[in-house]
């Protein structure tokens, strides 16, 4: 059995949108593949394959079954798979593609949404001895009876991330359109500079609040199996971002990034009588909806009443709001009202844990910059602002340079 | 275990050509699947998915290895099964695709003409018993490593065949783009009639001699395992043409049908030293060649040299005369000559066997329409004519109305 190092590198939907693409792919796999080490390869599936295919079958039916949508999407990858490895092979290199079946990723029965519970890697490491590159097709797996599941959005990284583990991999390298994780949206604030390495706790936080270059499942995992992750550019040679364990290595500061989300809107539900349980009555029947309320924030009360707001996505406000109706009038509460133009403009760093004072330069940065703080939630490594929409580029921009994310090397 | 009658259904790519086609497909299937019968349906891939998928590959490598283009190819089918299940589904009615290695179709390991060694009827049965339609992929298996197989052209009839043995099914449906199997091709003769019934031996022949409706494989083993199939309309409810095994219920009658074939071309060795092991020497050369010889004719010597002429395909010619001039050399024998403006025309019928006088009415009729016939070979069942390629159409007409073929009923 080989006892190289193994590499797991993963190209996602854009990095083979065409057949050029596919080419350059082959051309970096096969410079990663030394006589040193092995390489496996996940792959999403070609550029627009994923839409195309949904829009057939919806052509067909509204709620297609999730049992078939699963047989049917999971070609994309398939066909994403073989064509990387012809690529490779006509570079004269030997390589060899994998469903999710033929590796033997076993899932649950969740069909769109299932999770990974075993891999075999005794296929792949078979291919190994035998010089070849492997490409396994990302997003899928197969449950115990045989039939084709997909992981749900971000599946082909948690592919990768799952694969580095039961591969004992060095590294997995998830190659994306951006060059890494930046302080900050680059659109919004042109000073952003690339993060050399960030933590996994402070990478879930970042994606829970607004950084999409990752999902927080498969950072999850990576976390869980300390598995490093370099999220880096297919399309440029330069380092990306390391994604790791905390480790003394990495520069203690304060704040690693601002991220900022507007897809939330907040709902305040006036004159709440301000007995034990009465909160709890709102959350619950939100809850049961399959609503996730984000931030909470109850207003100090000088009365028998207080009034309650809190975040929720934009996509459940209607359902979010006839509910709280539903519930005011049962608990005899005042107007419920909503506003969908806030943001929420957040700091992250795990260094917040023994820097003081952050939280006051945040909300001063603020202050002087005339934004104006509706709602406040802090975790352990974060904390958000709720604001005027209209503020946000401003906000980002000079909590940016406050915490002089501008000046990193 | 369900005892139901079992009926194959199989429906190639010009029936799941697009989304409207597969709902009338759907329609079509649920029809067939009452109460008191199981259902499986064996379907093509949609219409250019084959051709488009191939061009991908090819724009990458000019001979792409046959283990990943069987990756990429069996998507097609994988495709259409699953919209099929779901156009099923749309109609209210359960359905399951399954893809070749979920059924456990296990083949050999010759990628991209693979032959099919067993299948499990497992997965299947168990599907019947949950009262579910199954949707197989046609044209693909797995060999025993898991690796994806496809069983070359005409293999999703292959599929259904060998499906339709494994299940004991009553009858194999294969849904085409034509009515049936034709008395000759209507193209040619306007008052060609749909064939009732035809023997698998009887279709073998036509098949062979340039009835194209399907491949002589799948028509080989339902033969062998007396497999009725009924070769009828995706486009109408009418009966097509059903092949069975010979039974008294055939009317017994001389010619079942008239074919002819263009493909060929005629090579001809002058003066051939006429010694024993001579010809031998020839087809060797060519067998080795890879270049498959039919109709070969040794005219009478009255010297001590004889003229040898054969058929080779058309495809085969240029190589095929090389050959047969490096042997000509070798052997002392005259010149080597070839000719491309002939076409094969023949009659087939297991009549023949009991009806005298079939040739002589063959070569009277061509004689009597002034087609001149080059050379002559026969079979058990079939009799077969090289003319000159002109009169085709004139000979073909003129043979199906000798042996009144436009008056079956």
């Amino acid at each position: 059995m080989s006892t190289k190092p193994i590499i797991v590198m993963k190209f996602g939907g854009s990095s083979v949108a065409n057949i050029d693409r596919i080419k350059a792919v082959a051309q970096r796999v096969v410079n990663a593949k030394t006589s040193k080490t092995n390489v496996a390869v996940v792959v999403s599936a070609l550029g627009d394959t994923t839409d195309e295919l949904e829009a057939m079958a919806f052509q067909i039916m509204k709620e297609p079954p999730d049992r078939e949508m699963d047989m049917l999407m999971s070609t994309g990858e398939q066909i994403s798979c073989a064509l990387l490895a012809i690529a490779i092979r006509a570079l004269g290199r030997e390589a060899i593609s994998l469903t999710g079946a033929q590796v033997g990723i076993k899932t649950t029965k969740s069909h769109t949404k299932a999770r990974i519970e075993t891999i075999d890697n005794k296929r792949i490491l078979k291919a190994f001895d035998a010089g070849q590159i492997v490409i396994v097709a990302g997003f899928q797996g197969v449950t115990e009876e045989n039939d084709i599941t997909t992981l749900g959005r971000g599946g082909s990284d948690l592919t990768a991330v799952a694969l580095a583990k039961t591969l004992k991999a060095q590294v997995c390298e998830i190659y994306t359109d951006v060059n890494g994780i930046y302080t900050t949206d680059p659109r919004i604030e042109t000073n952003a500079k690339k993060i050399k390495a960030i933590t996994f706790d402070e990478m879930l936080e970042m994606a829970s609040l607004g950084a999409q270059v990752m999902q927080a499942r498969s950072i999850e995992v990576a976390k869980r199996f300390n598995i490093p992750i370099h999220v880096r550019s297919s399309f440029s040679k330069e380092e990306g971002t390391m994604i790791i364990k905390e480790t003394d290595k990495l520069e203690n500061i304060a704040v690693r990034g601002v991220t900022c989300n507007k897809s939330e809107a907040k709902i305040t539900i006036d004159a709440v009588p301000d007995k034990p349980g009465v909160a709890a009555k709102i959350f619950t029947e939100l809850a049961t909806a399959g609503i996730s309320v984000d931030t909470i924030v109850q207003n100090v009360s000088h009365t028998k009443h207080t009034d309650i707001s809190f975040t929720v996505s934009k996509n459940d406000l209607s359902k979010a709001i006839a509910i709280a109706e539903k519930v005011a009038k049962k608990i005899q509460a005042g107007a419920v009202s909503s506003d969908k133009n806030i943001a929420r403009v957040s700091i992250v760093g795990s260094g917040m844990r023994s820097h003081h004072g952050i939280a006051a330069q945040m909300f001063e940065t603020l202050a002087k910059n005339k934004v104006n703080i509706n709602m406040i939630s802090t975790s352990e490594i974060s904390i958000s602002c709720i604001i005027d929409q209209k503020s946000t580029d401003k906000a980002v921009k000079a909590l940016h340079s406050a915490f002089k994310l501008d000046t990193l090397s």
